[in-house]
């Protein structure tokens, strides 16, 4: 017989589209909600001041007794960095594979919530029963190792969910990505795939992680007579590996440096990700005992970031490691967009000092390009297409390859963060949203600075600020002292100075006119200040500070 | 009989590789010096509120009068920006090609300075005596037209200063480089060759920019049902005149949009560097009078600068042209360093706009390769190389070509700005230095912004300003009015009254203590305020507001 109509899945992003990075969709059945992902975001160029930019959760806080739990597809910082502030509100299990979760324990120790927050380590092919769903783990390739991509079985059909994916036939560690079981869970119906679309607008095939490896093994052999530095990412631990191996075949010591890289290496490491050949690492400290050709470091720092090792080496601020015109210095990355100016800095402040730096052409993308998102889409053959994971621009080159693969158009989602797609075999729409947002993390505060703030921050950045105080006597509201002019941020060398004496002039004038017309009110004498002040430095200097009246009493 | 042994020449880059951009380049012999450029450059991102950046030419001033004259390679801005700067204080006449004294003259009409400077226009092939220099325009090729290589004939040998090029064998408009000069001067012999750096890193041969007319060709072939919009930059009248001929042969009519664009057009149209159809032109109010798929666009704003049409057409900003989902939108440029996520974010928002969006392979450089620079190298076989043009990185990639093409090591220059090279047949060398510098420009301001207020500006952006006011009696000290707290950028939604009554009742206490210890001097009582508030926001926030204490006495 058949059951009564089932009720309709919803899919909610929380993040992602409007804040790249943030990475966090809730799936939610009838009483159940389960969450997959729950990254940060960095803060955009003109967020002055921002650390870091975390999703709002207000839609899950209001529905908390529902929530499950999470599921983590891999350890990035945007698909794990938001954990230690959501599950302080959110105290659900997380489920992972073990690499994951060993990272996930690093962050929340660092944040005192180790054991506060219950953590449930996944194997590939195991499947996990919370509330209405069942989520099992499918084994992928990545730039970094244990990602997974997440089958969801619900009531109303079979969402896949890749996670950042790319099939690498040759992986430098485990299995490579699991094809069949795309293909089997595929063959029983999908119905919807959610896609990583980053690499979308790229024709052809990712390279394997192992290519890196033969590029490693040139480059060592090119710079025999060189000490070889590498900056990597962190939580490439692959790549790691692949420079550890060339670096014991040519007889090197391996330095690693820099504090994620250490971290992350030492976590691999104890969770048997990564094999170091006995006697190949050294401490940074015992450098100087061995001739530099016989030395490699693996550092961070190879998108140019500030405070990391391979900055502060070529700035010639690093306690330890100091540039030599013989070094061999490898940028194992490319620029990820808006770090080009960055590196490229590093660059040249490296050549500057002599070294040989060679970034061309070491390094793979962990990403899907066009042939292998097509190869997912032809194994899984969903009803529904939802891409997600990128820009706008990637989500639409997503969508145009699932159409040309025959995808109908109308069954092509692109949500927007806090779309509610309600979908199950019968149809599929947007219905309705929730409430969304990035919150910003600014040293201890955490969601505290606002527009305001940061509008105001933009300002002053811009124009800087002029202050005027003035004391009033009370009653009277007679000037006893000021209008006294400070400024920060404003002009400061040629002609400021008269240029202060004319202002302070034009606002004793305006006061005395307040006086005269008999104006007492503290707000009205404050617009008189900044209408008169703003007029007359943006017509001898054509720009707009941002003007502060202060007036105290006596 | 031999003369009396010559002078050496000198060479002294006023700009260039610490100030990227601000081309400006003095060469010097006895009484006599010329100017090769008078670029300017934009602002670093952290050089807030700032327009522009042109060099400091203290050098010049102090030589004012063996100054005789500026030559101009090409009309681009980091090459000519900076002319109506220094040319009110260095007023010498200008020798440049006739579409670069086109676009200098119109710059100094914008600056109130057309009947104060001489212009020269020279041909190529022609030859200007000035003092001890004879200087040769040699005819090259680059992304705008009449780019000229410069021969600089001087009693010490002859320098070939490159400006940026390419090697065009089929150029749009006009004959390709004049490679046979450049063989029969360096068969005479040259001294020192100044060459492109820009693309040193990049392999091959940059193509013609004809190639990007063919794919013009493609795409409105492809796309004979669509408006066209085309955002290339506003000085490559090739590839404007490139459109402007696809459009012509497919039946449509030119919008030329974006202030830039229009005056760019209108010089190159006035001087006979294009040459537009009869009737091809329309104005953009009379778009609405023909169907969407007989009209092309051609607007600036392809490097996602924000104030530029292009956006504020992807923002829907724009007040003459709406983007509809049925538009093609070609890119046709890369974006330069630093703009990459300018232009995704335009991607995206067009996108959104469900216009489709062409941005690769619709471009090419307009700077020579490696095998151009070896073919330039080739042709001069100079005694010794000073790579010009680009970062660092870019000038050793030179230098390694120049090595390899049998230049001798110590005969290779990369010189910093400020750097006096003297050099004759005899032998080259780095003696001193002249004072150099980047001037800031803000509004009106030329150099009144200074790293004082630029310093203040970043510590505002970051963390904002907390100001803290009190009135004190005269003689006593007392306090008779506050302290006062006010801020702007800091801390705004969340406890931050709580946290300023706190701070409050610190600053009240320090007072008292002030008071106690008969503490009356401000300055001791500015940084007592700045001490005990600066620790408490620090301990509650983690954060480092600029606090600024103001003492009013009555």
């Amino acid at each position: 017989m058949k059951k009564a109509k089932t009720e309709k899945l919803k899919i909610i992003p929380l993040g992602g589209l409007e804040q790249i990075g943030m990475n966090i969709t809730a799936f939610e059945y009838k009483d159940s909600i389960i969450v997959v992902d729950c990254g940060l975001s960095f803060p955009e160029d003109d967020m002055y001041g921002i650390d870091l930019v975390i999703p709002d959760i207000t839609y899950l806080r209001d529905n908390i007794e529902r929530v499950k739990g999470f599921f983590i597809t891999h350890g990035h910082e945007d698909h794990i960095g938001a954990i230690p502030y959501v599950l302080k509100e959110i105290n659900v299990p997380i489920y992972a594979t073990k690499l994951t979760i060993g990272i996930i324990e690093h962050k929340l120790r660092e944040h005192n919530m180790l054991t506060k927050v219950k953590r449930k380590v996944v194997r590939y092919g195991q499947h996990i029963n919370l509330g209405c769903f069942r989520v099992e783990f499918i084994k992928t390739n990545h730039s970094i190792q244990d990602a997974a991509a997440l089958a969801i079985y619900s009531p109303a059909g079979t969402v896949i969910h890749t996670g950042d994916f790319k099939v690498d036939y040759t992986p430098v560690f485990g299995d490579a990505i699991d094809l069949q079981r795309f293909g089997e869970i595929g063959k029983k119906g999908v119905l919807a795939l959610m896609c990583d679309s980053t690499n979308a607008e790229r024709q052809g095939f990712t390279m394997s992680e192992k290519t890196v490896g033969r590029t490693f093994d040139e480059i060592f052999s090119d710079n025999k007579n060189h000490r070889i530095i590498i900056a990597t990412f962190a939580s490439n631990v692959d790549r790691v590996q692949q420079i550890i191996n060339t670096a014991h075949k040519n007889g090197r010591k391996v330095v690693v440096e820099g504090r994620s890289m250490v971290n992350i290496i030492g976590i691999a490491s104890e969770l048997g990700y990564i094999n170091i050949p006995e006697n190949t690492l050294i401490d940074i400290e015992e450098l100087k005992h061995y001739p530099d050709e016989q030395t490699v470091l693996i550092t961070t720092g190879s998108q140019g970031e500030a405070m990391a090792a391979l900055s502060r080496m070529a700035s010639g601020m690093h306690k330890k490691v100091t540039i030599k015109p013989r070094d061999t210095i490898v940028l194992s990355s490319h620029p990820i967009p808006g770090n080009e100016k960055a590196v490229s800095k590093i660059i040249n402040e490296l050549s500057m000092k002599g070294a040989k730096v060679i970034f061309q052409d070491v390094h793979v993308s962990g990403h899907a390009c066009q042939e292998e998102i097509k190869l997912i889409y032809s194994l899984v053959r969903p009803k529904y297409s939802i891409p997600v994971h990128g820009e706008y621009r990637h989500l639409i080159a997503q969508a145009r390859l699932a159409e040309e693969l025959g995808i109908e158009k109308d069954n092509i989602f692109i949500l927007s963060s806090g779309e509610v797609l309600e979908l199950d075999e019968e149809g599929a729409a947007i219905k309705g949203r929730v409430p969304v947002g990035a919150i910003m993390v600014d040293g201890l505060g955490v969601g505290d600075v606002g527009n305001i703030v940061l509008h105001d921050r933009q300002h002053l950045a811009e124009d800087g600020i002029i202050i005027v105080v003035l004391t009033l006597e009370n009653g009277s509201g007679m000037v006893l002292a000021g209008p006294d002019i400070v400024s920060r941020g404003f002009v400061y060398v040629r002609g400021a100075e008269s240029l202060m004496e004319e202002a302070k002039h034009i606002l004793i004038d305006r006061m005395d006119y307040c006086m005269d017309k008999n104006i007492t009110d503290w707000g009205r004498i404050k617009t008189e200040i900044k209408d008169s002040l703003s007029e007359f430095v943006w017509k001898e200097t054509k720009r707009r500070p941002m003007i502060m009246p202060i007036i105290m009493e006596v």
